[in-house]
Formats: structure tokens, C-alpha cells, sequence
């Protein structure tokens, strides 16, 4: 849905993504998965440093969650969970994708994209009002769960596919997302169980064991980070979509009636976090979703503008007391809370209600993306007569993989065993390196490459004095100080502190 | 296998455990998974404490892996990794257990646990020549594979199902343990994956990613903390052995013939580590495998004792080059290293070789039992008149789920305001709770129940000069403090670095 000159931009957009998908494999922060064996579609693996940073964006969420709300706890819930919650969500009867095989190609497509994709053609073609009326027409069949009638739309509308260039097509089948399994090895007693597609369902199972233990009053949250799983026909975009991926998310139990305010206390909260860590604000904006779930009360995704155009990292909603419910009901286990509050109304205790709930859905793939996408940067600087690029990656401090990259100046005159002693002294407390080898340039440039916010000099001078010097990764300054003071300086630069009380 | 005496001992130990699981949901570290929905067998959910203390014990052995050695480094391999993964591993066709069904009451059973049983009662019953005899007979058959002389052994024994009673056994099959599901949704490019049984190959298939990205030369290690899943038919004692599980591995690669000292090496390290994390020596030990897999060059666990009896927390394994090879073979790419050091009986570097493989594998869930194990404490104390039992977890503080718990004495005066004002200024530093419900006797009871190290009291006297009372958690006694001093208090007891000192 581009007009020309858009693709132009987007053909750009598309390099930018390449460039990072081939920098954070050369430096260790993504890998496709299993790649000897030429590797596993829409699966990815972490290296050396995307490990450390995807940890660190994940313990900022986590604490910004539950070491500065005392309202809002955490959980680990397994993936495999009993399949009735899958049932109780309504994943096994709704979370499916309408596809359609060719049958000269023996190809399978989403039926949904097939359509976008023409529509998107009349639209590059200058006809707006045709694209507009045929997605019109696609939604109202799919919303019909009309099936029948989104083929004869396929054929209507002389969609070919893309191989075989015929429409010699099957009729659309609606296709399960999620991935099953067999537990137990006891013939009779062995059940399909599903690999979770999302880790909310998790989180209203334990609701009330959660609040008995943790003696929470509503309003209050239970927080989770954790894989889930999704056979997605169309996984691209690196590690923006993939079949299996992590997600931060939290769900906040309200009374009804206080949904609307929770809901905007929490879109206001997230987006803040964002910022706060990194994402500035003109790359950010809110999407009201245009459909909402039928027991949905609002809906709204934080979008960062990736290279590849504005895409969802987080999703807040307003999801009122349908999943309760449902648990309650296929469960017939009461999911209540008794709110000994005074309804000023009444002058009596509100008292037993089923909460409400406002989701906040992080994708920690997708974060961590945005993060790498942002902090990519390419200079033009001069170094005596010379002018060259610099790449580096600007990540903030904390959630850098390395925090300081010792160099010894020369590998002789003791300076190695000067270096290392400082190593020593400071690895107790961050993620540090030693680095010997090649010119103290070639040094300085892989670090910027992997985003470590200090390098540390240690020079003949400092065997006199006990002085380094330390460069600045984004401004490639250099200060000199006691080594004395690098644990408070590097201290105060990694604090989680700092961020915390932007928030 | 047990005599008389020992069976009364091991009821005890039952009843421990079984106070262990009961405190373990009471106070929010463990729920059965689904409980609403009955459960799911042998999964389990780490409630909110839970979670805070897997998370700590997680990030030690983290840190004191990646943080502490600059020649190990991490990853996060994907669950879903190509199928010829586990075929080069061995796991397609080897990671089986002999299974037999009894055809009256429709149960399945482990062959080789029908037949333990059996030796035991003979033990039992004082005859342990025949029992040993037994499990030898047992041992020759499964080792040359043949299942139909375990089948007759089983009939020659008259082993009856404990259920029906009767001995109408069908043939012994080996049943594969690996989880399978279908990835993709084109019918012909669909494909049987499996969800990984361990998370050490995601490092082998890495190997070369990893060394190269991270510049790293042997010996060098890669560490992983990740979920692994086994469809185990005797799933048993907890969380200690789960059907969907998490392990703490490191493998490291080291130069053949050096394998030895390495192994030595890291023995004594990973031992050196429980300890100082508080695991008692004198409830650790070292058991040698009986048997070594064909590739093994060395094999021991480090056992901790629990309720139930020594039993493994980590093994520690000298693996050859078995794996790296394997995936050679498979994948036609050469896993092998450059080893530019100088052979002092050649005069020329060593060259090019497959690495030897140490491998330190944690079982996170089984760590976690044992610290909650160790921690959990009665003790008889008098105050005034009255003796009471008093229970707490001894949890080390850099490892309990609550630093410190802040206690107005009383709901008025301003107490409640100067608490949270003191939460406040310290929750950027550490996970804290209020309390200002019931008598400060139960908030402190309620603390040491899930191991809180401090409670800090606030009174009048605080309004009045800024100090506190803190109340320790082991000795019960208080220390009266300024406000000001606490976060270097509360820090300087929950610091990784004092850990770290001591490895």
C-alpha cells in the first residue's frame, strides 16, 4: 500500500534492516538458529553480546515493574500448561489463519495477504477507492468467517499466485497458530497439550493463588517474562516475527469501573519507559486499533519506527473480565476477589466481583530490535587529514554487553599485568574485557562496534601514577583519572538508578 | 533398596519434603501448574517469590560464568533448533527408556524400574546377593539392547503389575522421551521438530558463531540458561524431575589431551561454588558414574542431600569430541579450531584440531529445591514464658526474594507516611515491601517465612531523630540505625561481589 516514491524509501529501509541483520551476526548479538544445517525458518539464537543485551532489557523491565510497584508481582509459569486454558482463552476454536493452497505450485498462502497484496496494487496503481472497497469487502467475509465466499474473492478478483502464475486454487481452510504435542506415554491416558502462543493465560490461571500468597489488594499486577510459540505462515522481518519468541508481559487486575483510568495510567506509563530508555519520542506513537475483540474495551499498540516502517512493540488493552470469566466457567472454580472497599454509593463493602484487567504486552524480540535499530550509528569524522565513517552502536550504558574494555598500551613493560590487575579489582562489579592485541584504533573501533560505553588505557604513565585514561564511546573524548575512581565513575554511568528515577 | 531401618527414615524425610511443597505454595514459591484445572503431571509454576529467588540464583551462576572468567561468554539458543541436531546427538535414536504395558489394568511402566523394584525387595528382605545378581542380569541385557530377555526376566521373576496383579505383559519397547511437533504449514515443507531434551547442543551447533564473533581462543567456555523438555513416564519428588525443566550449562572447549586438568578444574570450581552459596559440604559429595556413554572420558555428579536422599544438582562431564564431531559429520562444516600456539615437542603450532569438550551442567529447578531445602529452619525459642517453634527460610540475603520489609509500628502518627517515604528512597536499590497490617510479631513471622533478611521498623523516635530499628532475620536481634545508613547496609549484605570474593 506504497505509492512509488514510498518504495523508493522503503527499498532503503530494507538495506538499513540488512545492515544490522549482518552486524549483529558478525558481532555476536543474533545468529540464524542451527545454521550448519542452513538453519530454521523464522527461528534466530542469541550470541555472546545480544545475550547480555537482552538480558539487561529484560531486568529493566522486570524491575521497573516489580521493584518499583509494590502492587505489581512476578511469575514463572511453564509453557505447557493443562489444554483446557487454550480452550478457556478461546485459542482453540479462534486462533487460526485462513489459508489456500495453489495446486500447480503445491504452494500455501494466507488468503488475507493475497488480497492485501492486490489491493496494495491498485493503490500503487493510483486506484485508492478500489483498494479501500476490496479490503472493505475482505473484512467484512473474514469478520462473516466466510470462507467460501474469500476464494470466490480470490478468483473474482484474478489473483494468481506468484509461482505458477495460475488460479488453479483449493478452497481457504482456517489454520491453527498454534504448535501441539503429545504428553505422557501411557496410550490411553496420553493428551495433545499445546506449546503456549502467549504468556497472559499463564498469569489469570495463577490469579488467585498469586494474590492469596502475595496478599495483594486489587488494584494490582502480576508480571511475566516468557517464550510462547506461534506457527506463523509468514515470519520475516529478522527476529521481528518469529515461531518462537519472548514476551514482558503484565496484567493488572481492577475493579470495574476504574478500567478507563488504569488503562490510561499504564499507556502513559509504558510509553514514558520507552523513552526514558532510549527510543526517542518522534520514533514512537500510538495506534488505536481499528477492530477490537468482542469483550475488549480499548486497544491501543506503542509503535517504534523501525527501517522498515512503524511496527507494534507493545500492545496495551482494556480486556474487561473475559478471561476470568471463561476460566471460571470451564474450570468451575470461582475467580473472585472480595474488595472490602467502601462503595461510597452504597456505604457497603463492594465486595465479591470478578476483576477487570489491563494488559501490557511487551514483545522482547521486538524491543530489543528497536534498541539494536536505534543505537546503529553511522559518523562522518576526521582524524588528522583523513575523513572516514565510524559505526558504533550508542546503547545507554546499562544495557551495554560489555560496560569497559581494558587496553594495555603495549604488550610489554608490565603494562599487561597492570591491566589485568585493574580487570581484577573491577570484574566483581561489571562486565569487563582485556584487549591486547592490534593497534589501540583497531581496539577503540571494536568496542564502538559492539556498543561498550568505555575504553580504559592503561600507559606507562598510569605505572608512575596510577592514573588511566578513559575514552567516551559517543563522543570519543578522553579523560584521564585514578583508577580509584573508575568503579564510581562506571558505577554511576551502568545504574539502573538513574533510569528508575526518570520513570 | 533400603533395609527396615532405613524405610522408617525415609517416611521422615517424606514428611519434610512434604512440608516443603505445602510452604512452597502457602508463601508463593511453587504452584502445581493449571491447579484450576487439576493440574498438569510434573509442571510446576514459580509464584512470586519463586520466581525473585530462581532469578537470583539464575543471575550468580550467570555472572559468576560470563563475569567472572573473560574466557567464557553466553548465549540463548533457540528451543526449536533443525532436527539433525538430535539425530547427530544421538537423541533420535538413543534417548529412550524400555517401556511394557500390562494389559488388564492398562498401565505402562519402566521396565528397568519393575525390575529395581523387585531387587529391592529382595534386599529388604536380606537377600542382597540375589538382588545384586538381579540388577547386574538387568544390566547386561539393556546394555546389548535385548528387550525381549528384559521381558523374560521380568516373567521369570514373576513381577506382577501393583495394579491389576496379574503378569500379562505385552513385548518391552523403547519409547523416545524427546517432545515432537510439526513446524510450518505447507503440507509438503511441514516437518517433525522436537523440543530440545538439553540445551547443550545449542551450544555445540554455535560453537564456531560464538568463537569467532567473540574472538575467543581455546580453552574458552559458552555458557546457556535455558528451558530443556523430556517426557519423563516416572516424573517424580517435586520439581526435582520435571517433564519441562531449566539447566545452567557451560561447555567448555579445550586443546585433546588437556581434557584432564580442565575436568579437574571445574570439578573442584563448580563444587567450590554450592558451597559458598551455602550449601553445607558435609550435604554435598562427588559420585563418579558407574558407567561413561562410549564417547565419555569422565563423568560425576556433585549430589546434595535432600529430603529424599543424596541426589545429583549438577553433573560435570568430560565429552571428547564426540558432539562437535557428530555435527561435522552431519552438517559437512568443519568444527574445528586454529590453534596457533606452539607445540613444544613439534617446535610448530598445534594447528588445526576438533576440540575436547568439559561440560558443567546445573539443573536450575533442582538448585532451587536444594537452596529451599537447605534454608527451610524450625527452631524452639522462649519469648518471655511462652516456648514456640519458630519457622524461616535462611536464605542468603543476595538471594532472597525481599531485601528488607519496612514496618510502621503503628497505622497513625505519620509512621505509615515516613515508612513509604523510606520505600521510596531505597526501592531503586532493592526489591522492598510496607507492612503496616496486624501486630509487628506477625509481620516479622510472616517475613521470615519467605526468608526477608531485614525488617526495619519505624516509630516515633524515628519522627524524632531518623533512626530505625533493623531486626535480622537469623538472630532475631535489632540494631538501631539512621536512616541514612541503611542503603549501605541493606547493599553491602545483598552484594554479588562478597559471593564473587570467596570463588
Amino acid at each position: 500500500m506504497s505509492n512509488p516514491a514510498q518504495k523508493t524509501a522503503a527499498n532503503t529501509a530494507e538495506n538499513t534492516l540488512a545492515d544490522i541483520v549482518s552486524h549483529a551476526k558478525e558481532y555476536g548479538f543474533v545468529f540464524p538458529s542451527s545454521e550448519i544445517y542452513d538453519g530454521l525458518a523464522a527461528v534466530y539464537d542469541y550470541g555472546p553480546n545480544g545475550v547480555e543485551l537482552k538480558n539487561n532489557l529484560k531486568q529493566l523491565w522486570w524491575k521497573a515493574m516489580t521493584q518499583l510497584n509494590q502492587n505489581v508481582v512476578g511469575i514463572d509459569a511453564a509453557i505447557f500448561m493443562h489444554p483446557l486454558t487454550w480452550k478457556a482463552s478461546g485459542h482453540v476454536d479462534g486462533f487460526s489463519d485462513p489459508l489456500i493452497d495453489n495446486l500447480d505450485s503445491k504452494k500455501r498462502y494466507r488468503a488475507d495477504v493475497l488480497i492485501e497484496e492486490k489491493a496494495a496494487e491498485y493503490e500503487n496503481a493510483g486506484d485508492k477507492p478500489r483498494a479501500d472497497a476490496l479490503l472493505a469487502e475482505m473484512g467484512r467475509l473474514l469478520t462473516a468467517e466466510d470462507l467460501a465466499g474469500v476464494k470466490q474473492l480470490i478468483l473474482d478478483e484474478k489473483i494468481l499466485c506468484p509461482i505458477s502464475k495460475t488460479a488453479n486454487w483449493t478452497d481457504v481452510r482456517q489454520f491453527n497458530l498454534m504448535f501441539s504435542t503429545q504428553v505422557g506415554a501411557v496410550a490411553g491416558d496420553s493428551s495433545q497439550i499445546y506449546l503456549r502462543p502467549e504468556t497472559a493465560q499463564g498469569i489469570f490461571v495463577n490469579f488467585l493463588n498469586v494474590q492469596k500468597s502475595a496478599r495483594q489488594k486489587v488494584p494490582f499486577g502480576i508480571a511475566q517474562i516468557g517464550k510462547a510459540f506461534r506457527n506463523e505462515i509468514v515470519a520475516r522481518q529478522f527476529i521481528f516475527r518469529m515461531r518462537e519468541f519472548e514476551q514482558m508481559e503484565m496484567q493488572f487486575f481492577v475493579r470495574p469501573g476504574t478500567e478507563g483510568e488504569w488503562y490510561e495510567h499504564w499507556k502513559a506509563t509504558r510509553r514514558r519507559w520507552h523513552e526514558v530508555m532510549g527510543l526517542p519520542a518522534e520514533k514512537l506513537r500510538f495506534h488505536d486499533h481499528d477492530k477490537l475483540a468482542h469483550y475488549a474495551k480499548a486497544a491501543v499498540d506503542i509503535e517504534y519506527e523501525f527501517p522498515f516502517g512503524f511496527k507494534e512493540i507493545e500492545g496495551i488493552h482494556s480486556r474487561s473480565d473475559f478471561d476470568l470469566t471463561q476460566h471460571q466457567t470451564l474450570s468451575r472454580k470461582k475467580q473472585q476477589y472480595f474488595d472490602n472497599d467502601v462503595n461510597p454509593e452504597t456505604g457497603k463493602p463492594y465486595g465479591n466481583y470478578v476483576p477487570y484487567v489491563v494488559e501490557t504486552s511487551v514483545g522482547a524480540d521486538r524491543l530489543f530490535l528497536a534498541t539494536l535499530c536505534q543505537a546503529y550509528q553511522e559518523e562522518t569524522i576526521t582524524e588528522g587529514e583523513q575523513t572516514k565513517t565510524r559505526k558504533f552502536l550508542k546503547l545507554h550504558p546499562a544495557v551495554a554487553p560489555v560496560k569497559a574494555a581494558i587496553f594495555p598500551l603495549v604488550k610489554k613493560d608490565g603494562l599487561p599485568d597492570k591491566a589485568n590487575e585493574i580487570y581484577n579489582a573491577l570484574r566483581h562489579d561489571f562486565r569487563l574485557v582485556v584487549e591486547e592485541k592490534d593497534s589501540i584504533g583497531t581496539r577503540y573501533t571494536r568496542q564502538d562496534l559492539i556498543g561498550t560505553p568505555f575504553c580504559i588505557a592503561v600507559d606507562h604513565q598510569t605505572l608512575e601514577d596510577d592514573t588511566v585514561t578513559v575514552r567516551h564511546r559517543d563522543s570519543r573524548e578522553q579523560t584521564r583519572m585514578p583508577i580509584s575512581e573508575l568503579r564510581g565513575y562506571i558505577g554511576e554511568a551502568v545504574s539502573l538508578s538513574r533510569i528508575f528515577e526518570q520513570l
